[in-house]
Order: C-alpha cells, then structure tokens, then sequence
C-alpha cells in the first residue's frame, strides 16, 4: 500500500469513526449533562495545527448548541509568559492526537492551577495530556499511519459537537443526526473522489491559494489550507470572506484562485458577496460544500446537507481533503509522506 | 507623489501618531484606571484585517500588562447566527480604522445587549461604531489615504498598551516607554529603508511565504503577511513557531521563503527550533525584529530592542512594511494602489 493510498484509506475510515465514537463514546454525553448543571463562565481550547483547526469549529459549536462563549485560548500566555489566568469557573480543553505536545499539556497544567476544570481530548488515553486532566474523552480515531492528519480532525467535531449539545439538551438529537451524517459521509466518498480529479488537474499549476468560509464553514477553510500547504506545498491562506473582501481580494488574479466552502446559512449572502469580488478579479474559483451549487462560475464539488447546519463541516471537509490528494499527486508529490513532517509535534 | 510614496509617508509617519496619541490620549488613561477598579471577567475585541491583526497584539498586552484574559471574539456568532452571548463583566472593544465595518458595529450593539462595557477604537469619532460605543478612543492616525493599513496599525497597538498598562497600574512607565519607542522607530526607519532593499531583490520571485514568530511577534506575523498578501500578490500563510514545526515545514524548499519575527524573550527557544527545521529545508529565511541577529543563517532586519517587551512589535512590524513596499516594487506592482482593494470595509 502507498503512501497515499493509506491517506485515502484514512479518509474514507472516518465515518466508521464517528460510529464508533456514537457507540462507545458515553463520557462525552455524561461530562456534557456534568456541565450543564453548572454552566462554565467560558470554554477555553488550545491546540495545534489541526486540532487548533477544530477548536474553532468549537468556537462556533458552543455558542450554537449551548449557548456558550469559546475561545482558542493563547497557549503562550501561560506556557511562555508564565502568566496563570484565573480560569475558575472555565472549562479548559486541550486537543491532541498524539497527547504528547508538550506546550499544550503546559498550558492544561496551568489552567488546573488556575481553577478550570480540564478536559483532554486525545487519541491516546495513556498521553501526558491525559494524565495531566481530570476528564478524558478517547478521540477513538484508531492510530493514524498517515502524517497528514484527516480522522482525527473529524474525530474533535464529533466530540465538541456532541459536548456542547449534550450540554445544551439536545444531545440525542445531535447523536442522531450525527450517525446520519456519517452515512451521508460515507456515500459521498467514492463521487468526490472521482469529482476532485478534473479540477486537480486543471489547477495543477497553482502555488498560491487562498480558501475562505464564514461561521463554521471558516473551520474547514483553515483545515483545508493546512492540508494544501502540508500536502501540496502551496501558500495557502485561509480567512473568513469577511476577511477576504476586507483587503486581499485586491492581490487575486488568474494565477491566484480561491476554495471557498459554504453551506446555506445565514452567512451565505456575505459569502455570495465576497464571492462576486473574486469572479471580478478573474480568480479560478472552486466552491465546496452543501451550497456549492449555488456559487456561480465556479467548479463545484457539492456534498449533501446536513440533518443540522452545525455539522455540515463534518462534509464540507471532505472535498478539500481529496482533493488536497488528487492535487499533490498532479504535483507529482507524493501525498502520504510528507518530507520532513514528524507525527508527533514534540516541537514547543 | 506616486501610491508607493504616499505609503511610505505614511509608514514614516508612524512615530509622530504615537507622540500625538501620548500627548492627547488622556481617554485611555482614564479608562484603564476606570477597569481598574472593577476588572472584567474577559476582555472580547473584534475586528477585520489589520485591526484584528492589532487585536492579536491585544491578547498578549491584557495578559502581560493586567493578567487578564483577552479574546479575538467571533463575530459571526451574534451578527448572522443571532446569538446574545452572555457578556455581563465583560468589557468589550470594537477596532476598525473608518468605524464604519456593518458588522464590527453588529458584534458592538450586540455586546452592550449582552450586558458588556463598550468601547470603540477608530479614527473617527464620528463613525456608526463611536456612536454604538459607551466609551470611544480615537486613534488619531490620521487621514490614511493609502489603502493598505500601516498606521492604523500601530495607533491600535499602542492604544491597546495603554489600556491594558493603565489598567494594571503601570500605565506611566508604559507611556514613557512607548515615548522612546516611537524615538526608537523614527530613528529605525531610514536604515530599515536601506537594508530591506536588496533582500527584496533577491526574493522578488517568491509567490508564496510562510510568516511566523510566538507571542506578541505572532501579531507581527500575522500583519506582515497581510501586507505581502495586499500589496505583492504572495500566498503569505502566517502561522505560530510550534504550529509550523507541526506540519508545513515539511512543504518548504528553496522557493518557499520564511520570515521569523523575534525577539529576545522567553519564546525564543521555540522560534529557535522551528528556524532549525525550517533551515533544514533549504528555504530562505528572513529574520526580523530585534533578535534577528541572533538567528543564523538568515538575511537579518534587526530592530533596537523595546525599552519593554510588550513593546517590540512596534518596532518589528517596520521592516515587514517597509520589505512589502521594496517587494512589490521589485515585482513590477504599484505598491500604494492594488487593484481591487476599498479603503472602507462595508462588505458584512
């Protein structure tokens, strides 16, 4: 098996994942019912990379399912500066794969010291970071061969967005739809994988890239650029479209083309907005996600909707990742075994 | 005077804004000594482009200056999902340059609905967010006629360094500080002027970049690459020491340049490590602010030293805006003028 066949073959495992986190995953529900009875003052998460890429998600997970402010807290403060934040009444939530990272198992510390409750979110419940909480939730992603991290992402939606609604009251619902989103997932596969391969190819050139979002759509521009950049070894830059008609619509041209991921919520018009601009700059456009039909002049790599516009990241995703295959393969790299990436970021 | 003159006025126009925002300021003071007395529980800034780059800065200055706990909050959640978050205690402070951002003004109005303190910082105070705003703070930069951020950017650092050191009961000390700062940079600017140019020349191929630096020099990072985005077309991907030792260093080679922005503290050991990896794989490196000498290997833009180190990214950040002026000119772009880029942001 290739490199990159084992990247596809984590992919495609990541439904399989969620059902196995629905099935086994009962501390998330109880910690959640935990923390309903005492609502938390705000939800601190750190994290690196794509974990870090999730934590927003859970930004905007909390606020929507519980009704909570979360913030990707700053790592150096503590762990640098030396700085303990009074943190009772907060929930701290450190996410690795590995749970090895050593600057977020420091920040975990110093939030225990502060007077948060912590939680570690971790593919490995025998990690320094869960040693170092007082609740453990199992990522259960199974071990991940590949360096470009895929199952583990969707493994950390799963679980905030199952914590935040199971702390807001509707957990099972979330559960349900949840599993009926992993269906959806796995349906999908096979046509995206065949539906990235034409527009691979056609932007086989591209060294630059810029991939916007809004709300959580804003989690999966930020996951897929870090997958374009590891993977494919473009300057990719992720902001919200907000973000992008602000300022740097203005370096966009033919040679400079943008992902953007939308699903068909309330941010959508911004979106449509932002988008108008960049059809302006002549940029090549690729559209991703539940609304990417509705983007004009675009390629489109549509994925159902989601039973809850929440978890519509959960999809969203999935075209970026493939196609973050299909492109280094049209690079002629190879996209399974990057270079000079560790696994495990032992790096401060 | 071309674009690019008028810009490079206004970067060297930098120093006399602080001198005027010291001699004028005296709402910040006054606020600051107001938090003082009833310290928030969170302090929650929201912004676009270079102002939110400035409200990175913000998180690092809260923490450091008055141990508190700042956030870059999510606008999206109250303005397009329609969610009030709690906000009792909090202090919550808007940034934008005209004042005139739709939805910075929607985040503001629904933060003083959420019960927090609310405050404006523009450069004008006649704007739609000084009126949503309990309390105001000018910037006083200036009419800034260039469309890419420069002085805008500083007046926010300092004004949020003010507040947070007025705050925690150092507010004097940081104004003197900040008065030799702006000597610091006055006397800076005609040699960075000079040293940027033949790097400039040597990079003026480069179509992608990654920016990095930890802590406050992460604010840094983040607004140089906005600028080497506006205004030289580059895929500029700002990201911390640790997050780029974590993964994209495996993508760099000798045509994906990195610029390090550091300085002389307790982070410099991780931006040494990463600079390693970084080293390792061939790709230039340019190193920026006052510990740039100390990275080996490098084409090297050092600054003077702050008299604090909270201090430093005002100085780091001149080399960045100066090396963008230099770059676009090398490229062949008109540096004062991109092409598509709306000096006020009313797109939502």
């Amino acid at each position: 098996m290739s490199a990159a066949d084992v990247l596809l073959a984590e992919i495609s495992e990541q439904p399989a994942v969620l059902e196995r986190l629905l099935r086994e995953g009962d501390e998330v529900a109880a910690l959640g019912r935990r923390l309903a009875g005492a609502p938390p003052r705000i939800v601190r998460l750190a994290a690196h990379g794509t974990s870090d890429n999730a934590a927003t998600f859970g930004v905007y997970a909390f606020a929507r399912l519980a009704g909570w402010t979360a913030i990707r807290d700053s790592i150096s403060v503590p762990v640098y500066d030396g700085i303990r934040p009074d943190a009772r009444g907060d929930v701290a939530i450190g996410l690795s794969q590995s749970g090895a990272t050593p600057d977020v198992v420091g920040w975990l510390d110093a939030m225990r010291a502060g007077g948060a409750l912590t939680v570690a979110m971790t593919n490995d419940p025998g990690s320094a970071l869960a040693a170092a909480a007082e609740v453990v939730v199992p990522l259960r992603a199974g071990e991940e061969r590949s360096v470009a991290a895929t199952k583990t992402y969707t493994s950390e939606l799963a679980v905030l967005a199952r914590l935040a609604a199971h702390a807001g009251g509707t957990g099972p619902a979330l559960d349900d739809d949840l599993a009926a989103t992993a269906e959806l997932m796995d349906a999908s596969i096979p046509g995206l994988q065949q539906a990235v391969e034409p527009v691979a190819e056609a932007l086989s050139w591209a060294g630059r890239m810029v991939l916007t979002g809004r709300g959580p759509e804003y989690a999966t521009a930020r996951e897929v650029a870090l997958k374009f950049t590891e993977l494919c070894q473009i300057g990719a830059v992720a902001m919200t479209a907000t973000d992008l008609a602000h300022g740097p619509v203005a370096a966009l041209d033919e040679r400079f083309p943008v992902w953007v991921s939308v699903a068909a919520d309330s941010a959508l018009p911004a979106v449509r907005e932002a988008v108008g601009r960049v059809r302006e700059a002549g940029a090549p456009l690729i559209a991703a996600g539940p609304a990417a039909a509705e983007v004009e002049g675009a390629w489109a790599l549509p994925v159902p909707a989601a039973p809850q516009l929440v978890l519509s990241p959960l999809l969203s995703v999935l075209p970026g990742q493939l196609f973050a295959v299909a492109l280094a393969r049209a690079k002629g790299l190879d996209p399974g075994a990057p270079r000079r990436l560790r696994k495990v970021t032992l790096a401060r």
